[in-house]
This record gives structure tokens, C-alpha cells and sequence, in this order.
């Protein structure tokens, strides 16, 4: 058996000045002032280690060259987290201005052009999945136009959701982001949340100078990452659209058993009760429409791979970040998954991506066909790593 | 062996009125204004299929034949949490008026007080260990005040701590809240949270009137409960006050592992950059000085309790509430516990709740007579059960 490898887990961002020509003219003054700060904020913005690697966000030839050398095939591109190849407007983990929601879609917007530019510069555009930035929650026709914008500009990997909306708007139960549900089924764009996001909502950004903060947030950030999935869940969203695919992206997987232990456990004692009643358990959905985005994968994910669901796993790289396996990704594969059953690496490696994301497999088939991994390149359980 | 069992969580609480002349003067026109709403909103506040059930929340006769009943010889009494018999000025699982924070206060002192008075009027108070409810935040001054004002009116349960400050106030890690750390340690206050409780800051109560807001609060709250655990062990509290007790409770324990595994994890690759340094790491601080107060315990929790630190784990009925093992606590003891070796039973039942609270068992042998259960209480293993 051969093996394709997926990425779920890259990022990418523009050179900071480059996103000033896709900012809309009236913001451009406050897009000069922001990118000082980002830019004095700046941290590192790839592996530190090897040359280049700040340079493949925004350069897709060497980007390309680093893609090329981990034999990933294709890759599901998030954006910068921060610093000036962040999205505009975007800093420390939210909003650079909470309460100006316009400023904020200004920034998003610009991202997802400049992405929608970097993937159609790209030799094989089909290998680069990119995931259009939607922050419109206080407008959400806004929202639905952006999605429907960032499809027809060949961004196929979906959308980004913040892990709840900013400012004094309603969590993702309330009925209003209806529509937005909707034109992500419609036009099956898989709905994401990553890690690493601060919400102010949570306290969170406001701990983080105080003593311990940092791993404060370490601790607890991946949580708000989650917490989309029992919003979208409970209030009936999945039921609603059953064609509708939540991914839970470097957030880590080992909580996902846990949860689904206690929301089955809720559904069976309170599930007649509650409004809207679910036709399935929440476990059920979750197996049929939630898949984990498992960068920085440990054995401890590994072992509890099939109350994750076999099929809800996606192997990930954080390219070109170098907290995940980057540059290392082959070496670590073996340290993750070595003794899994054939089939099951193959669905773990790139098959359940290949499937949520409709990636054009015969279509990669050139790129593939020097980057694919043989069927020794795993061990049978205890080999020689 | 025998078995002398203490529940760590149980309830009490006034009958509404009577609260009234407990509220300094000047907050009873407010409290007569209170107290109609929380009669409204008032829930059920007792197992519902037992007569007296309710009572037992204030007629300390009522209470001690239940305790009889269950063979519980000591119990570690909360607040009920909400409705008239709640701390006053408490509603919906946050404060009244949250930005009236004397007014909160002055709830608290008021419940404080008639609790000491239900306490000193048992036949043998050193039964009843009640915690004191502690919210002045704002004037960490007070808060000490009121910690010690508690031990000396033989509240020596500890005290109950919001999961954060309300309104506008830093989170847990900030230092102002130092003196209120140091003075637990001191007077040997072991600190609690409580599962169930709302904060308006993490957009809990705002979803709840969402739809499936009741099962998002129930999937999430009582990871808030959990959340003072990682304010005050990375930002020093438990290396600086290495015999402050930390008790989680009514919050379920299977979370235990992973968090400690998390932030074992975190302190192993950033701790050298941390600030405050920890000298030990943070699993090592939990099985030292944290501990779960675990009423709704199920065997999957059990399983994982070597893990969660059988020295760390004290069994509860939640009584009266009929969310808990009450009024069946002796047979659902058998569900959740039979099989395991009797040392480990001892500490679980009764033991270590013995240790965290100080309860003088000496004195309390001629309750414990009557009460305790005997070796052949427990199967072996594969019983008839």
C-alpha cells in the first residue's frame, strides 16, 4: 500500500506590506498605522532554523520546494496568526479594533484576497486549499456574500470561524447565524476553528500579562476552539445541515472521546427536554460531520484513535511553523502512527482529507506521484525507530 | 475494615424570609425586592419525591434523619444555588446586580451568618462543616475579613471562590488577590469551586436563553469551575502557599488527566521561560494540594482514579439535591465503587475528606457508631450487584 499525504494544518500570509493594495481605499491610513504595531509585535513567522521558511507564507516557490521536500501532496492553508503576515486588523489573538466590526471585515477581506491571489499563482493551484477568514458576525448577509465571494475565487478549503463572535454579539446558538449554516452546506464549505485564538469574551487576553499568563493561555486557549462544536451542535445546526462539516484544527484531539462521553450522557438524561430536539445523539453527528485538523499529533491521540473516530482524523503539518513537525514531518510520522493498520494510516495521512475537503485526486496525480510514501515506510509495530 | 462515609457536597440554605434579618439594614428593602423574583424563578430545591426533602435545606432535624438515613457521619455543606433559599442576592448562577458589588456582598455576609447559626444548632456541629461563601473581589480586604470573621464562627469548611471575579475585575492570577490566598493558608481554609455556577464574562448566561442554551450549559459550565486551578497554579499560589487546599467540586473528575498531563506537558517545554518558575511540576502540586469533591460519581471516573489520585478523590451525595446519589446514596455507592481494594475505599468514602478538612473523628465516634458500614458492605468484585 502507498500512502498520500495531506496536510490539514498549513499557514500562509503575505510579505506585511503587500496586503496594503487589498485593503478598500477608505482604510488604507489605518492599515499603515496598524502594520507599525504588527510589525514591532512581530514575532518569528516561520521555523526559525532553516532558510526560507518566513519567506514560503508568502513566496509559493519556495513554499512549493518545502512542500515538495516533506512529500505533502496538498495542503489546507490557514492564516498567519499574527504579526505583519497576519490578516490585517488582527493582533494578539483578536481584533486590533473590537469595537470598529467594519475595520475588522476590512482586514478579512483583505486576507482572503491576497490568498485567493497566492493560490491562483501557484503551479497546481488544486494542491492549496485555502481558508477564507469570515468575521462578519455583526452583518451576516456580509458573511454569506464573503463565503459565496471566496468559492467562486478558488478558495476550496472553507471558512475560518472565530471560536465565538466579539463584542457584545450573541454566541453562534443564536438563530441570526442561520444563514451562514447555510451557504457553508450549500456550497460545501467545511466551517473551521483553529487554535490559538483569544476571545476577550473569556477573559483570556486580559490574563495574559499577569503572572503565569502565558501558560495560562497555553492551559486553556485550545478549549474556545471547541467550544463552536456543542454551540453549533446543541442548537440544532448539524441536524439542520446534515451535509455541513465542522473541522477542529491544531487544537489538539485527545478531548474529543470526553466530550462526546458527557454531551451522549446529557442527550440521554435531558434530550427529550430540550429545544431543538436532536434526531440522532451527539455522538452520532459528530462520527457523520466533525473531523479533527491533528497537527502536533501524539501517541496520546494515536491510542484513542477510535473513539476520535478513524475517519475524523486529519494528519497535519503547521507548516511552516516550527511547534509543529516542521521540518520534520516524515521523521515524526513514525513517532505518531508506526504499528497502525495500513488502512488506517491511510485514512489518517490524507484519505479523510481527500474526502472532506473533495480534493481532486486524478487531478494531483503528477504531483503525487513523486511525494507519494511506499508501504515500508512504516513499521510493522515493533521496527527499528 | 469498616467504612465511615462523609460527603464532601451537600446544600443548604434558608427558608427565603427568614434570610431577611441576617441582611444588614440597609439592603432589606433590596432583599424584600430580591426575594420576590427569586420566589418566581424558584426551582424545585429539594429531591422532589421525598417529603421533608426541601426542609432539610433549613431545619436541621430534618437534615440529620436524612444524614442518618444515608449513614453519612460528617458532610461539607454549599450554598443551594439559587431560588429563595440561595445566598441572597444570587440569581441564575451569578450575581443579582453585578455592578453593585456591596450589594453582593452584603448577600454573602447574610448567608455566611445564617449558616453559622444552622451550623452551631445541629445536636453536633462538628457534623456539619460549612463553607463560607466568599464574593468581595473588589476589596480583597474584606474578603480576608470575612474569611476570618468564618473560622471563628466555626464555618470550617473553607471557603466557596467564585470560578472569576465578576464585572471588570483582573482573573485569579493577579496579585492583588494575594492576601486572600495567604489567609486560606493560614487559617487552614481549603479554597472551593463549585460546579454549576454562571460567569457573565465567559457568555454563558447570554447563550443559555439561546436555542440548546440548557445543554450548552451543561457541556460547558463545569469547565469554569475547573478554570481557578490553572489562575492560581501557574501563577504561583500553590508554590508560594505549599499547604493551601485547592477543592473542585460537584464538577465531575474525569477531567483530571488529561489537564494534568496538559500542563505536566507545557511546564515540561516552556517552563524554564515561565514567570512565576514553578519549583515542582504541576502534577505535583495537584496530588499535594488539590482535590475533587466528587458527588455524581460514576465508575468511569473510578476507573481513572489512580490517575486523578485516590488520596485526591472524596465521594459525595449532592444532597438533597436529586441530582446526586440522594436519597440512594448507599446503593449507588455499589455502582460506582465496588470491587476496589478497601484501602482505597476508606480514603474515597471518608478518609481523605478526614484529612483535607480536619474533621475530628474522635469526637465525632459516637455518630459514627451507629453509621458506619461494615467490610462485607462492599462485593469483592464479581458480586450480585
Amino acid at each position: 500500500m502507498s500512502f498520500c499525504l495531506i496536510s490539514s494544518d498549513c499557514h500562509a500570509g503575505a510579505d506585511g506590506a503587500s496586503y496594503r493594495s487589498y485593503v478598500d481605499p477608505p482604510y488604507r491610513e489605518r492599515f499603515d498605522e496598524y502594520l507599525q504595531l504588527a510589525s514591532m509585535m512581530g514575532k518569528k513567522q516561520g521555523a526559525e532554523e532553516l532558510e526560507g521558511a518566513e519567506a514560503s507564507l508568502w513566496d509559493m516557490g519556495t513554499r512549493v520546494k518545502y512542500l515538495d521536500a516533506e512529500r505533502v501532496v496538498a495542503e489546507v492553508i490557514f492564516p498567519q496568526p499574527g504579526g505583519p503576515s497576519g490578516p490585517p486588523f488582527y493582533m494578539a489573538g483578536h481584533s486590533y479594533d473590537v469595537a470598529d466590526q467594519e475595520l475588522t471585515a476590512a482586514g478579512t477581506r483583505a486576507y482572503n484576497r491576497w490568498l485567493a491571489d497566492f493560490v491562483s499563482s501557484a503551479p497546481e493551484p488544486a494542491r492549496h486549499l485555502g481558508v477564507a477568514q469570515i468575521t462578519q458576525y455583526h452583518d451576516v448577509d456580509a458573511a454569506v456574500a464573503e463565503v459565496r465571494w471566496a468559492r467562486e475565487a478558488g478558495l476550496t478549503g472553507g471558512i475560518l470561524l472565530r471560536s465565538q463572535p466579539e463584542g457584545d454579539l450573541p454566541g453562534f446558538n443564536d438563530l441570526r447565524y442561520e444563514p451562514l449554516w447555510a451557504v457553508c452546506e450549500e456550497l460545501d464549505m467545511p466551517i473551521h476553528t483553529h487554535g490559538g485564538e483569544v476571545t476577550l469574551n473569556g477573559g483570556l487576553a486580559e490574563s495574559f500579562m499577569r503572572p503565569g499568563g502565558p501558560a495560562i493561555f497555553f492551559t486553556e486557549v485550545t478549549w474556545f476552539g471547541h467550544r463552536p462544536l456543542w454551540y453549533l451542535l446543541w442548537s440544532g445546526v448539524l441536524d439542520r445541515h446534515p451535509n455541513l462539516k465542522l473541522v477542529f484544527t491544531e487544537q489538539f484531539a485527545d478531548w474529543v472521546p470526553d466530550v462526546l462521553w458527557r454531551m451522549d450522557s446529557i442527550h440521554e438524561r435531558f434530550g427529550a427536554f430540550l429545544e431543538p430536539k436532536l434526531e440522532l445523539r451527539p455522538s452520532e453527528y459528530w462520527y457523520r460531520q466533525c473531523f479533527v485538523g491533528s497537527s502536533l499529533m501524539s501517541r496520546r491521540e494515536t491510542d484513542r484513535r477510535h473513539e476520535i473516530g478513524v475517519e475524523n482524523i486529519m494528519w497535519g503539518t503547521d507548516f511552516p511553523h516550527d511547534e509543529g513537525t516542521f521540518p520534520e514531518s516524515n521523521r515524526k510520522l513514525h513517532e505518531a502512527l508506526d504499528g497502525l493498520p495500513e488502512d488506517e494510516l491511510a485514512l489518517i495521512l490524507g484519505g479523510n482529507a481527500a474526502r472532506v475537503y473533495g480534493i481532486d485526486l486524478d487531478r494531483l496525480a503528477p504531483v503525487a506521484a513523486d511525494l507519494t510514501i511506499d508501504d515500508d515506510f512504516f513499521a510493522g509495530g515493533d521496527d527499528d525507530r
